[in-house]
Protein backbone atom coordinates (compact mmCIF):
# COMPACT_ATOMS: atom_id res chain seq x y z
CA UNK A 1 0.00 0.00 0.00
CA UNK A 2 2.62 2.51 -1.49
CA UNK A 3 0.00 5.59 -1.11
CA UNK A 4 -0.07 5.12 2.86
CA UNK A 5 2.03 7.54 4.97
CA UNK A 6 2.13 7.41 8.59
CA UNK A 7 3.52 10.60 10.84
CA UNK A 8 5.35 9.22 13.89
CA UNK A 9 5.36 11.81 16.46
CA UNK A 10 7.87 11.09 19.76
CA UNK A 11 11.58 12.11 20.34
CA UNK A 12 13.68 10.42 17.15
CA UNK A 13 12.95 11.07 13.60
CA UNK A 14 14.59 13.70 11.20
CA UNK A 15 11.96 16.12 11.68
CA UNK A 16 12.20 18.30 14.97
CA UNK A 17 9.21 19.99 16.32
CA UNK A 18 9.88 24.07 16.84
CA UNK A 19 6.73 25.07 17.42
CA UNK A 20 3.27 23.25 17.71
CA UNK A 21 -0.29 25.53 17.97
CA UNK A 22 -3.48 24.17 18.38
CA UNK A 23 -5.85 26.45 16.67
CA UNK A 24 -9.62 24.58 17.76
CA UNK A 25 -10.37 21.41 19.41
CA UNK A 26 -8.04 19.00 21.80
CA UNK A 27 -4.29 19.39 21.56
CA UNK A 28 -1.92 16.61 20.95
CA UNK A 29 0.94 15.12 23.24
CA UNK A 30 3.76 17.38 23.07
CA UNK A 31 6.63 15.62 21.55
CA UNK A 32 10.19 16.69 19.84
CA UNK A 33 10.96 14.40 16.67
CA UNK A 34 8.64 13.21 13.69
CA UNK A 35 9.10 10.80 11.22
CA UNK A 36 7.25 10.24 7.93
CA UNK A 37 6.67 6.41 6.96
CA UNK A 38 5.35 5.16 3.78
CA UNK A 39 3.32 2.55 5.22
CA UNK A 40 -0.08 1.97 7.39
CA UNK A 41 0.50 2.45 10.92
CA UNK A 42 -0.69 -1.73 11.79
CA UNK A 43 2.70 -2.70 10.04
CA UNK A 44 4.96 -0.43 12.15
CA UNK A 45 5.98 -0.84 15.87
CA UNK A 46 4.27 1.45 18.39
CA UNK A 47 7.39 3.41 20.28
CA UNK A 48 5.58 6.75 18.97
CA UNK A 49 3.63 8.81 21.53
CA UNK A 50 1.01 9.09 19.01
CA UNK A 51 0.65 7.99 15.35
CA UNK A 52 -1.27 9.78 12.56
CA UNK A 53 -1.98 8.30 9.13
CA UNK A 54 -3.57 8.66 5.63
CA UNK A 55 -3.41 7.70 2.05
CA UNK A 56 -2.74 10.29 -1.36
CA UNK A 57 -5.59 9.77 -3.48
CA UNK A 58 -6.96 11.11 -6.90
CA UNK A 59 -8.03 14.83 -7.05
CA UNK A 60 -11.66 15.12 -5.41
CA UNK A 61 -12.74 18.95 -6.27
CA UNK A 62 -9.71 19.97 -8.90
CA UNK A 63 -11.47 20.34 -12.30
CA UNK A 64 -9.20 20.14 -15.36
CA UNK A 65 -8.21 23.98 -15.86
CA UNK A 66 -7.02 24.27 -12.01
CA UNK A 67 -5.15 20.62 -12.13
CA UNK A 68 -3.21 22.27 -15.21
CA UNK A 69 -2.38 25.31 -13.30
CA UNK A 70 -1.20 23.55 -10.28
CA UNK A 71 1.16 21.17 -12.69
CA UNK A 72 2.65 23.85 -14.60
CA UNK A 73 3.64 25.77 -11.15
CA UNK A 74 4.27 23.13 -8.67
CA UNK A 75 7.60 21.30 -7.55
CA UNK A 76 7.49 17.90 -5.64
CA UNK A 77 8.88 17.90 -1.90
CA UNK A 78 12.42 16.63 -0.55
CA UNK A 79 13.78 19.88 -2.37
CA UNK A 80 17.26 20.33 -0.85
CA UNK A 81 16.57 23.63 0.31
CA UNK A 82 13.50 22.80 2.03
CA UNK A 83 14.48 22.59 5.71
CA UNK A 84 11.20 23.97 7.07
CA UNK A 85 8.11 21.84 7.27
CA UNK A 86 4.77 21.56 8.65
CA UNK A 87 2.10 19.16 9.28
CA UNK A 88 -1.22 20.56 9.93
CA UNK A 89 -4.23 17.93 10.75
CA UNK A 90 -7.53 18.57 10.54
CA UNK A 91 -11.13 17.70 10.91
CA UNK A 92 -14.40 19.07 9.51
CA UNK A 93 -17.73 18.56 11.20
CA UNK A 94 -20.55 16.56 10.41
CA UNK A 95 -22.51 19.06 8.45
CA UNK A 96 -19.33 19.45 5.75
CA UNK A 97 -19.79 15.78 5.36
CA UNK A 98 -23.25 15.29 5.34
CA UNK A 99 -22.99 17.81 2.05
CA UNK A 100 -23.27 17.15 -1.28
CA UNK A 101 -20.60 17.34 -4.31
CA UNK A 102 -21.32 20.59 -6.04
CA UNK A 103 -22.01 21.91 -2.82
CA UNK A 104 -18.89 20.85 -0.88
CA UNK A 105 -16.90 21.83 -3.98
CA UNK A 106 -19.36 25.37 -4.65
CA UNK A 107 -17.73 26.26 -0.61
CA UNK A 108 -14.17 25.17 -1.30
CA UNK A 109 -13.42 26.70 -4.74
CA UNK A 110 -16.09 29.87 -5.62
CA UNK A 111 -16.56 30.86 -2.45
CA UNK A 112 -13.03 30.08 -0.12
CA UNK A 113 -10.51 29.78 -3.54
CA UNK A 114 -8.87 27.14 -1.60
CA UNK A 115 -6.86 26.10 -5.00
CA UNK A 116 -6.60 29.73 -5.89
CA UNK A 117 -4.91 30.51 -2.63
CA UNK A 118 -2.45 27.52 -3.00
CA UNK A 119 -1.82 28.22 -6.42
CA UNK A 120 -0.81 31.92 -5.51
CA UNK A 121 2.21 30.30 -3.17
CA UNK A 122 3.62 27.81 -5.62
CA UNK A 123 6.38 26.35 -6.80
CA UNK A 124 7.62 27.73 -2.96
CA UNK A 125 5.15 26.22 -0.62
CA UNK A 126 5.08 22.13 -1.60
CA UNK A 127 2.29 20.11 -0.26
CA UNK A 128 1.00 16.85 -0.23
CA UNK A 129 -2.73 16.32 0.72
CA UNK A 130 -3.10 12.84 3.10
CA UNK A 131 -6.58 11.91 3.37
CA UNK A 132 -7.60 10.02 6.70
CA UNK A 133 -11.24 10.28 7.55
CA UNK A 134 -11.83 6.98 5.58
CA UNK A 135 -9.54 5.11 8.23
CA UNK A 136 -11.47 5.88 10.93
CA UNK A 137 -8.71 8.36 12.06
CA UNK A 138 -8.63 11.12 14.65
CA UNK A 139 -8.13 13.83 11.95
CA UNK A 140 -9.37 13.82 8.18
CA UNK A 141 -6.59 15.41 6.49
CA UNK A 142 -3.08 15.41 7.38
CA UNK A 143 -1.26 17.65 5.39
CA UNK A 144 2.18 18.06 4.89
CA UNK A 145 3.96 21.37 3.41
CA UNK A 146 8.00 22.19 2.86
CA UNK A 147 9.72 25.08 2.17
CA UNK A 148 12.81 27.14 2.74
CA UNK A 149 13.25 28.84 5.86
CA UNK A 150 13.00 32.66 3.81
CA UNK A 151 9.62 31.77 2.85
CA UNK A 152 7.96 31.24 6.64
CA UNK A 153 6.22 34.48 6.09
CA UNK A 154 4.73 33.40 2.95
CA UNK A 155 3.61 30.47 4.17
CA UNK A 156 1.95 31.73 7.18
CA UNK A 157 0.02 34.38 4.90
CA UNK A 158 -1.42 31.22 3.02
CA UNK A 159 -2.59 30.06 6.54
CA UNK A 160 -4.20 33.23 7.09
CA UNK A 161 -5.58 33.11 4.31
CA UNK A 162 -7.15 29.49 4.41
CA UNK A 163 -8.03 30.34 8.09
CA UNK A 164 -10.25 32.92 6.67
CA UNK A 165 -12.31 31.20 4.42
CA UNK A 166 -16.05 30.32 4.66
CA UNK A 167 -14.27 26.77 4.13
CA UNK A 168 -12.83 26.92 7.23
CA UNK A 169 -15.97 27.76 9.45
CA UNK A 170 -16.47 23.73 9.08
CA UNK A 171 -12.94 22.97 10.74
CA UNK A 172 -13.23 21.92 14.29
CA UNK A 173 -10.09 20.57 14.84
CA UNK A 174 -6.97 22.17 13.38
CA UNK A 175 -3.27 21.53 14.87
CA UNK A 176 0.00 23.41 13.18
CA UNK A 177 3.13 21.72 14.12
CA UNK A 178 6.34 23.23 12.47
CA UNK A 179 9.32 21.37 12.00
CA UNK A 180 12.79 22.29 10.60
CA UNK A 181 15.50 19.37 9.35
CA UNK A 182 18.78 19.95 11.47
CA UNK A 183 21.56 19.98 9.08
CA UNK B 1 -13.22 1.65 12.12
CA UNK B 2 -16.67 0.57 11.63
CA UNK B 3 -17.06 1.98 7.97
CA UNK B 4 -14.68 -0.59 7.06
CA UNK B 5 -16.16 -3.52 5.70
CA UNK B 6 -14.51 -7.29 4.68
CA UNK B 7 -15.89 -9.34 2.00
CA UNK B 8 -14.05 -12.99 2.63
CA UNK B 9 -14.74 -15.49 0.03
CA UNK B 10 -14.13 -19.54 0.74
CA UNK B 11 -16.75 -22.05 2.55
CA UNK B 12 -18.27 -20.73 5.16
CA UNK B 13 -20.63 -17.99 6.03
CA UNK B 14 -23.92 -16.68 5.72
CA UNK B 15 -24.02 -16.08 1.78
CA UNK B 16 -24.30 -18.84 -0.69
CA UNK B 17 -22.40 -18.25 -3.91
CA UNK B 18 -24.92 -19.20 -6.49
CA UNK B 19 -23.10 -18.18 -9.95
CA UNK B 20 -19.50 -16.36 -10.65
CA UNK B 21 -18.78 -14.59 -13.85
CA UNK B 22 -15.77 -13.14 -14.47
CA UNK B 23 -16.69 -9.80 -17.43
CA UNK B 24 -13.30 -8.68 -18.20
CA UNK B 25 -9.90 -9.07 -16.41
CA UNK B 26 -8.67 -12.03 -14.51
CA UNK B 27 -10.52 -13.72 -12.51
CA UNK B 28 -11.18 -14.62 -8.30
CA UNK B 29 -10.37 -18.01 -7.02
CA UNK B 30 -13.67 -20.23 -6.60
CA UNK B 31 -15.59 -20.24 -3.71
CA UNK B 32 -18.68 -21.35 -2.28
CA UNK B 33 -19.45 -19.07 0.55
CA UNK B 34 -19.31 -15.12 1.28
CA UNK B 35 -19.56 -13.57 4.80
CA UNK B 36 -19.23 -9.85 5.25
CA UNK B 37 -17.47 -9.00 8.13
CA UNK B 38 -17.70 -5.32 9.58
CA UNK B 39 -13.99 -4.74 10.13
CA UNK B 40 -10.61 -4.33 8.36
CA UNK B 41 -8.97 -7.43 7.22
CA UNK B 42 -5.54 -7.24 8.91
CA UNK B 43 -7.96 -7.70 12.40
CA UNK B 44 -9.35 -10.55 10.58
CA UNK B 45 -7.87 -14.62 11.06
CA UNK B 46 -6.95 -15.57 7.60
CA UNK B 47 -9.18 -18.96 6.67
CA UNK B 48 -10.55 -17.05 3.58
CA UNK B 49 -9.53 -18.07 -0.11
CA UNK B 50 -9.60 -14.44 -0.65
CA UNK B 51 -10.20 -11.26 1.13
CA UNK B 52 -11.70 -8.02 -0.18
CA UNK B 53 -11.92 -4.87 1.72
CA UNK B 54 -13.50 -1.66 1.60
CA UNK B 55 -14.88 0.85 3.78
CA UNK B 56 -18.18 3.13 2.85
CA UNK B 57 -17.58 7.40 2.73
CA UNK B 58 -18.97 10.26 1.54
CA UNK B 59 -20.48 10.68 -1.84
CA UNK B 60 -18.41 11.47 -4.69
CA UNK B 61 -20.11 12.66 -7.65
CA UNK B 62 -23.78 13.28 -6.35
CA UNK B 63 -25.15 16.50 -6.54
CA UNK B 64 -28.19 17.85 -3.91
CA UNK B 65 -30.87 17.76 -6.34
CA UNK B 66 -29.96 13.82 -6.56
CA UNK B 67 -29.15 13.03 -3.16
CA UNK B 68 -32.94 13.92 -2.41
CA UNK B 69 -33.81 11.81 -4.99
CA UNK B 70 -32.30 9.01 -3.74
CA UNK B 71 -33.16 9.01 0.03
CA UNK B 72 -36.87 9.64 -1.28
CA UNK B 73 -36.83 6.28 -2.90
CA UNK B 74 -33.65 4.24 -1.46
CA UNK B 75 -34.28 1.30 1.22
CA UNK B 76 -31.44 -0.27 3.66
CA UNK B 77 -29.55 -3.26 3.24
CA UNK B 78 -31.07 -6.76 5.38
CA UNK B 79 -34.79 -6.60 4.25
CA UNK B 80 -36.01 -9.98 5.23
CA UNK B 81 -37.27 -10.08 1.56
CA UNK B 82 -33.86 -9.39 0.16
CA UNK B 83 -32.56 -13.44 -0.14
CA UNK B 84 -30.70 -12.71 -2.94
CA UNK B 85 -27.42 -10.44 -3.30
CA UNK B 86 -24.49 -9.56 -5.70
CA UNK B 87 -20.90 -8.54 -4.93
CA UNK B 88 -19.24 -6.95 -8.16
CA UNK B 89 -15.96 -5.83 -7.52
CA UNK B 90 -14.47 -3.44 -10.43
CA UNK B 91 -11.46 -1.88 -11.32
CA UNK B 92 -10.98 0.90 -13.40
CA UNK B 93 -7.95 2.27 -15.44
CA UNK B 94 -5.47 4.53 -14.98
CA UNK B 95 -6.99 7.23 -17.32
CA UNK B 96 -10.11 7.20 -15.35
CA UNK B 97 -7.94 8.03 -12.12
CA UNK B 98 -6.02 10.62 -14.21
CA UNK B 99 -8.91 12.69 -14.97
CA UNK B 100 -10.06 15.72 -13.01
CA UNK B 101 -13.21 15.82 -11.05
CA UNK B 102 -15.35 17.51 -13.64
CA UNK B 103 -14.05 15.00 -16.17
CA UNK B 104 -15.32 12.12 -14.40
CA UNK B 105 -18.35 13.60 -13.33
CA UNK B 106 -19.26 14.26 -16.88
CA UNK B 107 -19.05 10.88 -17.87
CA UNK B 108 -20.62 9.52 -15.06
CA UNK B 109 -23.62 11.44 -15.05
CA UNK B 110 -24.20 13.80 -18.05
CA UNK B 111 -22.69 10.65 -20.31
CA UNK B 112 -23.70 7.55 -18.40
CA UNK B 113 -26.71 8.66 -16.39
CA UNK B 114 -24.97 6.60 -13.70
CA UNK B 115 -27.50 7.94 -10.77
CA UNK B 116 -30.09 8.08 -12.86
CA UNK B 117 -30.02 4.53 -13.86
CA UNK B 118 -30.06 3.21 -10.45
CA UNK B 119 -32.87 5.46 -9.53
CA UNK B 120 -35.14 3.81 -11.87
CA UNK B 121 -34.37 0.37 -10.02
CA UNK B 122 -35.30 1.52 -6.50
CA UNK B 123 -36.25 0.95 -4.04
CA UNK B 124 -36.34 -2.81 -5.19
CA UNK B 125 -32.78 -2.91 -5.81
CA UNK B 126 -30.81 -2.05 -2.53
CA UNK B 127 -26.65 -1.08 -2.49
CA UNK B 128 -23.74 -0.27 -0.49
CA UNK B 129 -20.62 1.43 -2.04
CA UNK B 130 -17.43 0.36 -0.50
CA UNK B 131 -14.28 2.08 -1.69
CA UNK B 132 -11.48 0.19 -2.15
CA UNK B 133 -8.45 1.44 -3.89
CA UNK B 134 -7.40 4.02 -1.38
CA UNK B 135 -6.24 0.47 0.51
CA UNK B 136 -3.91 -0.68 -2.53
CA UNK B 137 -6.68 -3.26 -3.05
CA UNK B 138 -6.76 -5.49 -6.25
CA UNK B 139 -10.27 -3.81 -7.42
CA UNK B 140 -11.23 -0.02 -6.72
CA UNK B 141 -14.71 -0.30 -5.74
CA UNK B 142 -16.72 -3.34 -4.19
CA UNK B 143 -20.36 -2.81 -4.37
CA UNK B 144 -23.13 -4.77 -2.82
CA UNK B 145 -26.86 -5.44 -3.72
CA UNK B 146 -29.79 -6.96 -2.16
CA UNK B 147 -33.07 -7.93 -3.54
CA UNK B 148 -36.06 -9.86 -3.41
CA UNK B 149 -35.26 -13.45 -6.24
CA UNK B 150 -38.65 -12.00 -8.29
CA UNK B 151 -36.22 -8.42 -8.89
CA UNK B 152 -33.31 -10.75 -10.52
CA UNK B 153 -34.31 -9.72 -14.26
CA UNK B 154 -34.82 -6.01 -13.03
CA UNK B 155 -31.34 -6.05 -11.39
CA UNK B 156 -29.55 -7.90 -14.87
CA UNK B 157 -31.18 -5.46 -16.75
CA UNK B 158 -29.36 -2.52 -14.13
CA UNK B 159 -26.48 -4.04 -14.56
CA UNK B 160 -26.97 -4.37 -18.44
CA UNK B 161 -27.61 -0.62 -19.04
CA UNK B 162 -24.55 0.46 -16.89
CA UNK B 163 -22.38 -1.99 -18.82
CA UNK B 164 -23.49 -0.60 -22.05
CA UNK B 165 -22.27 3.06 -20.44
CA UNK B 166 -19.62 5.58 -21.40
CA UNK B 167 -18.60 4.84 -17.89
CA UNK B 168 -18.00 1.09 -18.49
CA UNK B 169 -15.49 1.92 -21.70
CA UNK B 170 -12.54 2.53 -18.03
CA UNK B 171 -13.45 -0.43 -16.15
CA UNK B 172 -11.01 -2.81 -16.78
CA UNK B 173 -11.85 -5.89 -14.29
CA UNK B 174 -14.93 -6.47 -13.43
CA UNK B 175 -16.10 -9.75 -11.27
CA UNK B 176 -20.14 -10.62 -11.17
CA UNK B 177 -21.17 -12.72 -8.33
CA UNK B 178 -24.34 -13.63 -7.24
CA UNK B 179 -25.30 -14.78 -4.19
CA UNK B 180 -28.68 -16.47 -1.72
CA UNK B 181 -29.30 -16.38 1.74
CA UNK B 182 -30.00 -20.16 2.45
CA UNK B 183 -33.27 -20.10 5.02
Amino acid sequence: MNNHFSFLGGHEGPWQVTHCETLIGPPLADVTRISVVNGPAHSLGNKATWTLQGFTSNVRYAERHEIELLRAKQEGLGRQASVCAALIPIKKNPQWWAMAQDERRAIFEAQSHHTEIGLAYLPQIARQLHHSRDLGEPFDFLTWFEFAPEHTPAFNELLAHLRRSKEWEYVEREIDIRLIKPL
